[in-house]
């Protein structure tokens, strides 16, 4: 089989680190996780990292002369060219050259990506975007991000910073964000919006002891919240409801400015999609022209959480640039 | 010379029909205006178009077959693929397959441009956009549109609808707009919202005579307005001023989104940019992240009232899309 068939994919996580075998037919051929650790500091963490990705090519029993590459995606910023981490606050890591160090090792070429520049790519290639040239990614969880495929080519702009969705203003004179900009989608739509709005809900209730420990503890999460608001609790219900409104919004600009084929919504706040799809649809096409909104279908994804390792491999077999 | 040295570029304006030879290092070599007059009916208009595309073609003595195609810059909704005009409402056009029958006359190749993805060609090329790859076009005169450069490529979309930055909402509880939105941008800051805000603001103020009769007679336009303020009028400075902050309020968007090198604002209303562009920046300075921020140019266009023209001709020089 020819050297271009595989590549291998790493997502660098807060709490895990996932390596995987792909090949581009979407096939995950090895898996490997190991906690990430991150407190433990930078180099334990690297060698984690090589170490997951030799374990993958060694279970895998392809010949490392096989793979095209390696796509690491990460959080934070990242630097494509030098192959640096520039900074992701969940690795605790600031200009870690994370590319060099595994390129070295492993005498391949390594590229990387942003995390949900990663996941779009994957649901691009074997995912809800499959046939399309003009997809967008959105990505719900902590916060919210995008990944946008325009004309069958990653939009990265000038250093891979493209696509930060969370931080598009939808109420110039609205709450002000950490990133400096105004009333900014993510302080309305993400899943820590959801819980701020959960735990003022229930600040001005009577509720459950139950619900106040949960509330302490810092475990009433987006996750639970969205949980409960799918098995009916209504007081969340609407909360959740809500992010699906903003995220329409949010939606129709994306249309605008990229006349997409399809929006893919993605993430963790999305696994109480049966409740945010109909809501995000709903509040997009109210403030689209129909001409624009009517072709554009807005859908789940498809791949899971092994998203960013097949998107960050899959960068290998699809020329997403533009380097002409 | 090559074939490939030259091309025509035809500007359909609701005053003026403009054609030009262009040849690839952006040089003006014949030029052709007409009226549109829209009135006398889509027939009258055609007829005239053909003439101003057969007149610079003879100016200019180049041979047909030196010419490599025909690019059309239109307002309002295109479809390039079958080359029709869907949709201009100041040529009062629908469904007009101008492509298709200037393709005929001339035995050339023609492809249709949105009028703002012309101009953005066009500095791209020529103008402020040299030696960039990732470029925004900003338009501002009645409405205001984009043209988007991401990686050297031309971010069309689905159907060439991409771009229209007048549309995005950045009061998602604003104003309700004719597109179906809420708070769109060009209600803060367009040509056409400019006059709405010196309107309100007579009204509510004891004027002169001769700006009554200027508001009366429908004379007192973005045009007159940004030349009054210029000239330190402090009843207009303050209006336009705001519209320059709410269009920074826009480009902080366009950041996030697209990570570009360098904004560039052009249209009529940008005549008054000593005042606009250091409100524009500011605004835009304030709400980004610096690291994003901090090396995007924001300049003015540099192209003037040829830029459709230019731009329309110059796509037949450069690959400027992904069909691969």
């Amino acid at each position: 089989m020819a050297k271009e068939e595989y590549a291998i994919g790493l997502d660098l996580g807060g709490t895990k680190i996932l390596a995987g075998l792909v090949d581009r037919t979407g096939r995950l051929i090895a898996r490997k996780q190991l906690p990430t650790h991150a407190e433990e500091g930078e180099k334990a963490v690297i060698e984690r990292v090589l170490s997951a990705t030799h374990d993958v090519l060694s279970a895998s029993g392809i010949h490392p002369e096989k793979v095209r590459g390696v796509g690491i995606a990460s959080a934070g910023v990242i630097n494509s060219d030098s192959g640096e981490v520039i900074f992701a606050s969940n690795l605790g890591w600031r200009n870690v050259p994370i590319g060099t160090l595994i390129g070295q090792r492993f005498g391949l070429p390594v590229h990387l990506f942003n995390d949900a520049n990663a996941a779009a790519i994957a649901e691009w290639l074997w995912g809800a975007g499959v046939g399309t040239r003009n997809m967008i990614y959105v990505t719900v969880s902590t916060g919210v991000g995008a990944g946008i495929v325009s004309d069958g080519r990653l939009v990265l702009g000038r250093d891979g910073s493209a696509g930060e969705f969370g931080h598009i203003s939808i109420d110039w004179n609205g709450p002000q964000c950490r990133c400096g900009n105004r009333g900014c989608l993510e302080n309305y739509a993400s899943g820590t919006a959801i819980e701020n709005a959960v735990s003022r809900k229930l600040a001005s209730m009577k509720e459950p002891v139950t619900d106040r420990i949960l509330v302490e503890k810092g475990e009433l999460t987006a996750k639970v919240i969205s949980e409960a608001a799918l098995a009916g609790d209504p007081r969340f219900t609407e909360i959740v409801k809500q992010a699906g409104f903003y995220l329409g919004i949010g939606a129709a600009n994306l249309i605008y400015l990229f006349n997409p084929e399809v929006l893919v919504f993605g993430g963790g706040v999305m696994n109480a999609s049966a409740l945010l799809l109909p809501e995000i649809e709903k509040s997009m096409r109210d403030r689209c022209i129909p001409g624009l909104a009517n072709e554009v279908r807005v859908v789940t994804s498809q791949i899971g959480v092994e998203a960013g390792v097949m998107g960050a491999a899959g960068g290998f077999f699809e020329n997403l640039y533009c380097k002409n």
